[in-house]
Formats: C-alpha cells, sequence, structure tokens
C-alpha cells in the first residue's frame, strides 16, 4: 500500500497551549498544540492523512480496542541541535517495527515511508514545544486503535493511526543515576508464541501487577521467560544488558524480546568499539554466580524513553549491588555517545539521524 | 468501597433507535438506546453513576487504554420468558469475575452489588430490545476502560465503567449445528503467570492471529499450554469438554484457563445428572489416542454467547470426525437444558436465574 503520493491535510489551532517550565516536564503528560490522524477502512486503506488541532477522540463504546485490545503503538524522540534544527533517531526503524506489530496484531499494514513523513511534518509544526534544557526531548507517540463498533472477537475492519507529541524530561526520576530492579519470579509478561515481540498494549497491561506487588524503591521488574522460568528476557520499557568478566551479553531475539532501537544501537556501538557483545540466553543463575564471583562488572537498560539505565541493584536470591551501586563505564559513555549524537554534538559515522526540515510556518498558515 | 446508597441518575433519550429485525440479527453489531457509565478518580472513587442516551465517548488520544490496553470486561445476557418477563443467568458470578480481572490489571474494585442494580436498571429501560424469536437474547457487555491522559507506563488513576446492550442472534453461524475447531501449534493465548485468567482485551488482541491462520472453515482455534504445548486450555471464545469413554473432562483451572460461568454450570448439571465429570489436565495426546481408539464420544465448547457448541470435527494430526460430525446426547441435553432454565421454561432448581423487575416508564420520565 503507498500512500506516499497522498498528502496532509493541516488544520492549525488558532492558539496554542501553554508550553510546561522546562523543570517541570514530567514523562508523558503534557501534549503539544497539534496531532496527526488517519483512517482505515476496508474500501479506502489507509485515506484522510490530516494535521490538526490536539483534541478528544469521538469513539463509539463498542468500538474493538475497548474490549480487545487490538491496538500497536511506537515510541521515538525529537531533539533539538545546537543549530535550533529538530531530529530523529532511526526513525525507520520504529515504523518498521510498527509493521512488524501491525502484522502480529492483524492490522493492515502502513506505508513506512508516509508515517516519516507525517511525523517530520508534525514535529516541524510543533516545533516550538521541542523542550532545550540538557536531557529533554519530544517524546513521539505513533499508535494504531481499533475503531469498529463491534464487539465480536475478529479483527476489526477500522482504523485509527495516530501520532501525537509530549515533551519529556528524564523517565526516571532518577535520571542517568542507577536504578533498582527485581527479578519477577511469580508473573510471566508473555512467552514463545504470544506477543512478545510486538509492541502491543497487552503486554504493558499484563506487566502492572508485577511493579505494584514489587517491593518500595524498585524501578521496574526483570522478566524471565515464561517456560523455564529462567532466561533473562528485558525490563518493563527497556531491553537489559550485562557486562560479564569483560564481556557485554544481552538476550537474543527470541520472539518474545522486543527489538529495541536503543538495544540496536547499543550493540552497534559496543562493536563500532571493539568491546566484546554477544547476544545469546542468559539465566538468572549465570548471573548470581559471576555475581558471587566478582565478575559481575555492570548491568543496565537500554531503551528510547530512558536511553541508558544504569542497575546499582539487582534483586534475586539477594539485594545484589552492581559495581559498587554507581553508574558503570561502559553504560556511561553508551549514554554520552548516544545522547551526543541524538542531539548532534558529535558526528554520526552510522547515519542514524534523520534530519525534520522547517516547514514555513507562512506556507503552512497560507494553506490552511 | 460501597455504592449501594449511591443512585443512578438517568437521562432518557427522547426518541429511540429502529431495532433490528429478528432474522436480521448478527453478533454484537447493533446496540441499545441507553448505556450505563460511572467514574473513578483516586479521590473519588467509583461515582456519578448515570444512565444516558447511547452515544460516542469523548477521550483524549492519549489515554492510557489506547496505548497499555489496562482494561477488562464482561458478557452476559437478558432473556424474555413467556410471562414478557426479562431474566439474567447468574449475573453475580460475572461481577466477581470482574472484580478478579480487575485485580490482576490493578483495576480498582466494583461495588458488585451496585453493577448489578446498574444491569438490572439499564435492561429495565431498554427491555424493548430483547429479542423474542427462539435463540435470541440480549447481550450485556460490561466493561472498564483506563482513562487518564498519560503515557507513561503504569495503572491509571482514571477509569470508566460502562455497560452496553446488544440484541444478538446465535453467535456462530452454524447456531447449534456441530463447528470446526482447529489446535493451534504456534501461537500461544497465555502462560502461567499471565493473564489468561483475566477477560482483559490483551488476551484476545494475541488470539488474533491464530485464527486469521487457520485454514478455511475453522470456527476457532484450540489453545494448548504455552509451556509444555501439550495440554488443552481453551477455544477463543469458550472452554472446552470432552467425553471419553462415558466420562465428561474439562481442562481444570490452572491460573491461565477463564473460569466460565457457562463452564460452572455444565459442571453441576452433570454432576446433577450424575454424569462423571472431571476437571483436570488434559493432552492432546490423551484426546487423540481416544479418538483412535474410538472412545472419544463427544466434544463441545462452552460459553455465554454460543451456550452449547458441538465440535464434529478436531483438526490436530489428522481431521478428526467425532460422533460422525453430529451433535452428541450430551451437548443436546446441556444446550436444552441450560437454555430451558435460561428463557424460564423449566424449574430453576439451582436459583440461576435474577428476575429484572419492569421500572415503570412514567416513574422514570417523572424523574427524568
Amino acid at each position: 500500500m503507498t500512500n506516499e503520493q497522498q498528502s496532509i491535510r493541516v488544520n492549525l489551532c488558532s492558539s496554542g497551549k501553554e508550553k510546561p517550565q522546562a523543570d517541570q516536564l514530567a514523562f508523558g503528560r503534557s501534549f503539544t498544540d497539534h496531532m496527526f490522524v488517519m483512517d482505515y477502512t476496508e474500501d479506502e486503506g489507509w485515506h484522510e492523512a490530516r494535521i490538526v488541532p490536539y483534541a478528544p477522540l469521538m469513539i463509539d463504546p463498542s468500538a474493538m480496542v475497548f474490549h480487545y485490545s487490538q491496538s500497536v503503538f511506537e515510541g521515538l524522540k525529537a531533539y533539538l541541535n545546537d543549530d535550533g534544527e529538530a531530529q530523529l533517531f532511526r526513525p525507520q526503524r520504529n515504523f518498521k517495527r510498527m509493521n512488524h506489530s501491525n502484522d502480529r496484531l492483524c492490522i493492515p499494514p502502513i506505508d513506512e515511508t508516509f508515517a516519516l513523513k507525517a511525523v517530520k511534518q508534525l514535529v516541524s509544526i510543533d516545533k516550538d514545544w521541542i523542550p532545550q534544557a540538557e536531557g529533554t526531548s519530544l517524546y513521539i507517540r505513533p499508535f494504531i486503535i481499533s475503531t469498529e463498533p463491534f464487539i465480536g472477537v475478529a479483527p476489526s475492519r477500522h482504523y485509527q493511526f495516530m501520532i501525537i507529541l509530549s515533551p519529556v524530561g528524564a523517565y526516571y526520576e532518577e535520571g542517568i543515576n542507577p536504578i533498582k530492579i527485581a527479578v519477577e519470579n511469580d508473573y510471566v509478561r508473555t512467552v514463545k508464541g504470544g506477543t512478545g515481540e510486538a509492541k502491543t498494549g497487552g503486554n504493558y497491561a499484563a506487566s502492572l501487577k508485577a511493579q505494584e506487588m514489587a517491593e518500595e524503591g524498585i524501578a521496574q521488574v526483570l522478566w524471565l521467560d515464561g517456560v523455564e522460568r529462567r532466561y533473562v528476557e528485558e525490563v518493563g520499557s527497556m531491553n537489559i544488558f550485562f557486562k560479564i568478566n569483560g564481556q557485554v551479553i544481552t538476550p537474543a531475539l527470541n520472539g518474545s524480546i522486543l527489538d529495541g532501537v536503543t538495544r540496536n544501537s547499543v550493540i552497534r556501538l559496543l562493536q563500532h568499539w571493539n568491546v566484546p557483545v554477544e547476544e545469546r540466553k542468559i539465566s538468572m543463575d549465570e548471573i548470581y554466580q559471576a555475581y558471587q564471583e566478582g565478575t559481575l562488572e555492570e548491568a543496565f537498560g537500554a531503551g528510547t524513553a530512558a536511553v541508558i539505565s544504569p542497575i546499582g541493584q539487582l534483586v534475586w536470591q539477594e539485594h545484589m549491588e552492581i559495581n559498587d551501586g554507581q553508574t558503570g563505564a561502559i553504560a556511561k559513555s553508551l549514554y554520552d555517545t548516544l545522547t551526543a549524537i541524538q542531539y548532534g554534538k558529535i558526528p554520526d559515522p552510522f547515519n542514524w539521524i534523520e534530519k525534520v526540515d522547517d516547514i514555513g510556518e507562512n506556507t503552512l498558515k497560507a494553506t490552511n
């Protein structure tokens, strides 16, 4: 399906909302002036692409998304570089993954090139909302919901593809400071043959209870595989890495782990630096043994929201303190390099950055 | 939390919609004139119960239900008896299960007694919508969605509890005629430690792909356990029963199977009839062996939507034809007895029926 020739109708709001103060940026609580919307019907395919003022949806109570959660989403960010340009980090991977999720959830594929064009145009229009303070950015949330008014269990025949934007600060209150993670032994996020590889709401709904039951001070739980309950899978909103005896290890993509953009970038950076890195099965027994032998040198999470989150304490059998509870050298280098590339402060040897052209506001207003 | 004293504000629509013809009743595509709505906030708990004209919701695009699928639902039916009274079948079990689902999904509990009162009042108001033809009924869909405008992964702090009603005919086009079911070997619905026991959208979203991949003519797929992929769990929208050598067997509730109201009623009826019935683990190997030995006498599904659905063909290793593809005697007796109780045609020895009192329309209009 190709929407490339399709144009995006733009309807600007008459007056913008007040923007949050730089020091009061929470994650995902305020949204910009505009949003992108596109509809799907069986007859017309994806159609009626539009950028309109951010506003509530009118949606039937029988819409399938409320009952059977047929939905997918993505998360990426726009950063402001020192020249005042907006730039995206590997956005093509997000839309490729969205189509992978769509396939698993029986949602019709989107045109990835067109989706990228839509993101760029929306970010350009709301560019004033990209915060400037260090560590802040504009979080971009593309998502698709099933909107057919029908309460039988079947794939929906109507969908809405939307993109909303939220100026954000640090994801964890701890920022780049080390967080505490507990291994989850009772609840399971997903299993091979399930939806773990897809970015779909049900995986996250399933994850809430474990977090609620976790002890005070636990930032996230670490999921084990659903079959043997031995192998590490991922953390709530991040992939996970361990450095053992000089080698970095991350769980291999096995069908139940999310193929993270930051995960992939970390692996490529480590390879570029000639740091040994392996994608493979890794059990909690192996990690615990390394801890006891003193070879568990670092642990960190990697994800779009938090970039790199060092893990200072990992709870399993006991409270394992890793690297004296301090941010490790590898985690620090990765964080510094990834954010420097994202904010355009250093060269981008991998061509990861996709710049957002300014759209003259006057041009837009003229067509409005 | 007790809402029993709380009254339900009623706002009737000025003119009703046209009702579908009795012979054109599909499942879940048309909805009645009114709906029940109630809000939750941390400060006020569940509040502002109201019955209002059926209408689209106004909901923020960042509402958590669209992103993280934190939602639960239930399904039950209202039947018209020969005296023209509306009656419900074991509705208390639905709201008890809803609270069980709520707990798993970190949604605050509802007052079960109040919810039943709300259903009765809503059904009474839209009583004219209960279809009269044989096999038809009014499907009742209570559901809760997370409505906080926040895209961080955490339990929502705002919810909406709604009840909508849909006049329905048979769930399967086949009606009480035997359906064809295929065992699913690749995809998994859920696993122990997951959300299988809860009635939450994610389980159903995960199930769509297997149905899409199934061969032509397959009405539903039969799920196996997510760990060993050997033991029978349930069918898409039903629990499953096998009759082997005179004994009826259904998978035991193991944490990943839905505790179906119809399932429980089937077990109690069989016990009442002194038919041997067992809840236990049952593997596909055992079923296939019984088939080969000629002792697999019947198979059927049990669920609110379809009541009892005989399984004429089960696909695993080969196309197993069960009871010559005909409805078995036990399935037929269960269907006849359950529907006769539901429609008030025979006595109700188990006190399963809950009658809905008529609310004088004049009384309502006076308070409107």
